[in-house]
């Protein structure tokens, strides 16, 4: 298992939290997504590491974008 | 035709607009949701006169409430 974590920015409500974890969700090997609107912080677990470009990829599909840390 | 306006709080971004659209589009006649997120508004039309508690309710289903005018 591999844990990534991120933080987005933009997500203002639930639908955009299930937007967002939709999207990473659908990335090959994510297994769980957990995100907190609050912080905007995004863990994201994975059976592999995951690449950080699909990550940003999906959440900018989501309509959002992940902070540069 | 009949047209209603609404102030509904608690939208912030365009899933709650779609969520809003969404119930209230579900009320017998309605033919046309039109909602505002900066402003809240939400202009309804249906084929004819439709109850503001059936508004209420489906905003409320939404997650949202509508402002008492």
């Amino acid at each position: 298992m591999a844990t990534s974590t991120y933080t987005v920015t933009g997500m203002t409500c639930g639908h955009c939290v299930s937007a967002v974890q939709k999207e990473i969700g659908k990335i090959d090997g994510v297994s769980s997504v957990d995100v907190d609107l609050a912080t905007g912080r995004v863990v994201v677990e994975s059976t592999a590491p995951i690449s950080d470009t699909e990550v940003a990829t999906a959440v900018d599909e989501a309509g959002y974008e992940v902070a540069n840390s």
